[in-house]
């Protein structure tokens, strides 16, 4: 049965929250021109490594969350946003360059990986100095307050990639370190990017607090929602191989679902898989997890974040930011049914 | 003929700065405790990491400046001028923390690197950490001025230590090229640190400015003295390999004045050895090195940059900071008279 919310596949935007964003084309013109500003501040010779790695396929997302965050109507661009949205992309550009020397990724959105393209060296050393850049660049702000946010998030999503990097491969990770590696690798820079936008929208302490745990809970929500996309997305659409967390032994909330559901035998097998020790069986497991409705139970985990990301918003309905802000959410529960295999 | 300025074998200190070092007694004691208690900031998960590399047993040469270039007279051990000193020592470990990945060191001061005991991956992670922490720290200060000053450092030393790993192999590299690599990989955070220490020791602004100076012309000086005891250095005094930058294929500058004084045959054999395309000669080239009076040469420009350095706190002799500085230049001295072969 096809889910009624599913979507007509002709339509099917490039990412989860690409309809949101498109009313955002003006902010993200003033935040690329001023990416390409930055370019200046950077050394001569490491200037064109630094505009290879600052490249405007990516999704924006997070910068997406700070204009959405400080909203105060179409067609303002506050310079200030633009800045502190610069920031945020700066960071996750330079975890992107890192993460990709650690998979050994070849390509990234149709290009080199800056591994692939200047040698690994240099790659660790251009994502410490575009992480060094955003650090700059907050400190332009008249306070030490974006700076200290930015800096403090920034430890916090190494931490969670460090924790998810030492479990790879491993079968001895709980459903608590699950959580605990997505709350700080992805959704520790969805709320900061909130908590910063709202901050610098001017809205009350309240208020962006309530951002902030909104763009917390929109985080861990879109985290699950690709680690459910990995088995059950279509290549075409989500732009990449499906099963590569098997494939990589990452264990995500579908295999805890599964594995908990499979008799002793099974299990151990698809332990095996995951420690690297058999080769994965993706056809297999995609079986098990259709006939033990492993999709509706990781879909109700993304919509139980997604409530949570609603109800933070509750006291705030008034607000500008609000109204954007949960469109998000239904675009993400749209696109969570959109998965929905036919049964 | 021995140098006169030559000192007893037996007397050697651990390194250059040993000396002056040793009256810094109560600041070190003090940075070590700061940065142990730093690690209570850091996630659980990645504590034992961050202790790890935050060891006790390097050199702390960056701090030892901040505290010289802000001392005010001896028993004063100001809170302000330990955090910034354990400010610059995390950007430097986190730096070193990477630079063991790229050249895949397998021990740094007789331990196991961070990237061999828990892989290269943690390792990329795990310096990113360390400098988010790092910036973290300097948000701690009332202004933003420290966290500016620290960042732009960060991605200046980033930015030489990519030239130079791109340049490594490569007989295409001019002397220009060499002097702006140690300008940006070394001499920057010696800048910086002499800068800080100065600035929050609360001295005039000429002076913060000289002092800064001077801390950029002692980095080039001893950076050029660490490529001059990779020639002519002895292997248990500098606790390393002698010859290593010729076996990795990087230009120097005792090499470039050799290249320069090889007839052409004899050079494009050496060129070939930079290239990795024949084996290196260590032995054949120290000869020649002997010959042409290559230890001379490379010491005068020590000489020179020392010089520079002293000449820059000329206007500052009533300072408290100056002879401490000074002293560090006259330890320099000595050290690369002790470097001289008996010729």
């Amino acid at each position: 049965m096809m889910s009624p919310a599913r979507p007509a596949e002709a339509a099917a935007p490039a990412h989860a929250f690409a309809s949101v964003f498109a009313q955002l084309a003006p902010h993200m013109g003033a935040l690329d021109g001023f990416l390409r500003g930055q370019l200046d501040a950077f050394e001569p010779e490491i200037r064109t490594m630094a505009d290879y790695c600052i490249d405007t396929s990516g999704k924006r997302i997070r910068p997406a969350l700070v204009f959405l965050s400080g909203w105060r109507g179409p067609g303002v661009v506050e310079p200030d946003l633009v800045r502190v949205a610069a920031v945020v992309e700066l960071v996750h550009l330079a975890t992107l360059v890192h993460d990709d020397i650690m998979d050994g990724a070849e390509l990234r959105r149709n290009r080199r990986t800056a591994t692939r393209a200047y040698g690994p060296a240099a790659a660790v050393l251009l994502g410490d100095a575009l992480l060094a850049h955003a650090v700059h660049l907050s400190t332009t702000f008249p306070t030490t307050e974006i700076c200290a946010a930015v800096s403090e998030s920034t430890r916090r999503v190494c931490a969670g990639e460090i924790v998810q990097t030492l479990r790879r491969g491993s079968v001895e990770v709980s459903r608590a370190d699950y959580e605990r590696i997505i709350d700080l690798k992805t959704a520790e820079l969805f709320r900061v990017s909130c908590f910063l936008g709202a901050r610098l929208g001017g809205f009350a302490p309240a208020c962006v607090e309530a951002v902030g745990r909104f763009g917390r809970h929109l985080g861990i929500a879109y985290q699950i929602y690709d680690d459910l996309a990995d088995f059950f997305g279509e290549e075409k659409r989500i732009g990449k191989t499906l099963g590569t967390d098997l494939a990589s032994g990452k264990l995500t909330l579908p295999l805890f679902e599964l594995l908990d559901r499979l008799p002793p035998g099974e299990a151990a097998e698809l332990r095996a898989e995951i420690l690297g020790q058999r080769p994965p069986q993706l056809a297999l497991r995609l079986g098990q997890m259709a006939e033990h409705g492993i999709f509706e139970r990781v879909a109700d985990a993304v919509q139980a974040e997604i409530a949570a990301a609603t109800a933070a918003l509750a006291d705030w309905s008034g607000e500008p930011p609000t109204p954007l802000l949960l469109s998000l959410c239904d675009v993400l529960r749209g696109q969570v049914a959109a998965l929905q295999p036919a049964g």
